[in-house]
């Protein structure tokens, strides 16, 4: 039977959610447990991946199982077993070719920018030491939704056939100190969102241009994109399936 | 002369505020950061001193230095020096006797509690893995106002010579799955919010009555108390001091 589960994680003390020799993951730490927890090995395939430092306050994992599970049970367990930087919020049966990756039809990012030193955000947010014109990022970002190839972000030539993405929505949002930009698309290339932010972020401060920043986008160019913003601002925040691949309903907790 | 610095610190790192051998303190980071910079030893003051993992989202300290300074540029200075959890807000020259503790006429204390798992408040709240009755601890928490005696909820005989509080503000706020305890008052005994805290939450279990409650102050009982709260939900909040101790406004950033 095949599970999909909701999880969340600061990303803090791990290199990623991708398991990998020598170096601890998110994936790592989770498989461990749900093998411990349901008695035989399993191997989660995530959504997506996530970099060092990155969290998610949504992220879905599938694994499959011989047995069927009492789905709020199991989730007070993992969550009795879990470190406190992972946490477990809803199991639910899916349909058996169900796939946490290729079923997801739309992934929304965060990115919090801290325009005051605080210390309790070094881990959450990134913190600018100058003021951005928001309005001016905002007129860039529009500009994402004009476009399908985002060579110009993506970070290496990896494992991708094409650099298209459907972009719905890209918008900077500022509450008192606060900025967060949210950033949804069908998919996304690797440090896309970062290289995405860190351009946004030289036209607030006056850098790139609108036009400009339309110009590095249609030039299909990566070295003319700025640096990657720092991981600790960026959050997977939602991932999107249909509906029909569930068989049961969220726990309430 | 001398100055107050205004400064907010994450403190799960360190042993408390106050300066001692073999455990790193806020207190000693602070000096050290500020022996440095004005290049002469100082020795800070604190308004009061936080426990091992306890955060303060306001503190102020005094410390005497020969020179007059700069205070935005010192502000600046200090942040480029001070790790990332400890961070400078403001600083003021005041009057000559001025004193962080002793002019201190109020302190506040907000003590966070988390009612759902949440990977990225391990450090900053408390969870609690069931529900309360938060109207039944409101009405607790009101009786704490017609008090004065908190024999009760002090942690030891120490350094005190009374155990009088005048209590201004005792309220919990829910916002969603957060729930907030605000607490203000001109001094605090050693422990006593975080006995406060765990008393009230009894009461929210139902395992004490609004009733009890009141009997528990009124016996003047350390041992009536019910342990003290976790200390990461705990937060130094404000300050007050009367305004003529300031010679200078606070700088903008």
């Amino acid at each position: 039977m095949r599970y999909f589960l909701e999880i969340a994680y600061d990303g803090t003390r791990f290199h990623g959610w991708q398991l990998q020799p020598n170096a601890l993951s998110v994936q790592e730490v989770l498989d461990d447990c749900l093998s411990k927890i349901l008695r035989q090995p399993i191997t989660s395939t995530g959504s997506g991946r996530t970099d060092t430092g990155v969290h998610a306050s949504q992220q879905f994992v599938h694994f499959d199982v011989a047995q069927e599970l009492d789905t709020e049970e199991m989730v007070y367990r993992f969550n009795r077993l879990l470190p406190a930087d992972i946490v477990a919020r809803n199991l639910y049966l899916v349909a058996d070719d169900a796939h946490a990756r290729f079923d997801a039809f739309a992934r929304t990012y965060h990115y919090h920018v801290t325009l005051a030193r605080d210390p309790f955000k070094r881990y959450y947010a990134t913190y600018l030491p100058r003021s951005v014109d928001v309005a001016r990022m905002n007129e860039a970002a529009a500009v994402l939704l004009r476009y399908k190839d985002f060579t110009t972000f993506s970070k290496v030539k990896g494992d991708t056939k094409h650099y298209n993405c459907d972009m719905y929505e890209a918008v900077w949002q500022q509450e008192g100190t606060e900025l967060v930009f949210t950033i949804r698309a069908n998919r996304f290339l690797r440090g896309m969102v970062r290289l995405v932010v860190g351009t946004l972020l030289d036209v607030g401060r006056g850098k790139i241009t609108v036009a400009g920043f339309e110009q590095i986008i249609a030039s299909q160019d990566r070295s003319k994109s700025s640096g990657a913003a720092p991981s600790e601002g960026l959050y997977l925040a939602r991932v999107e399936y249909p509906e029909h691949i569930f068989k049961t309903s969220p726990i309430t907790n």
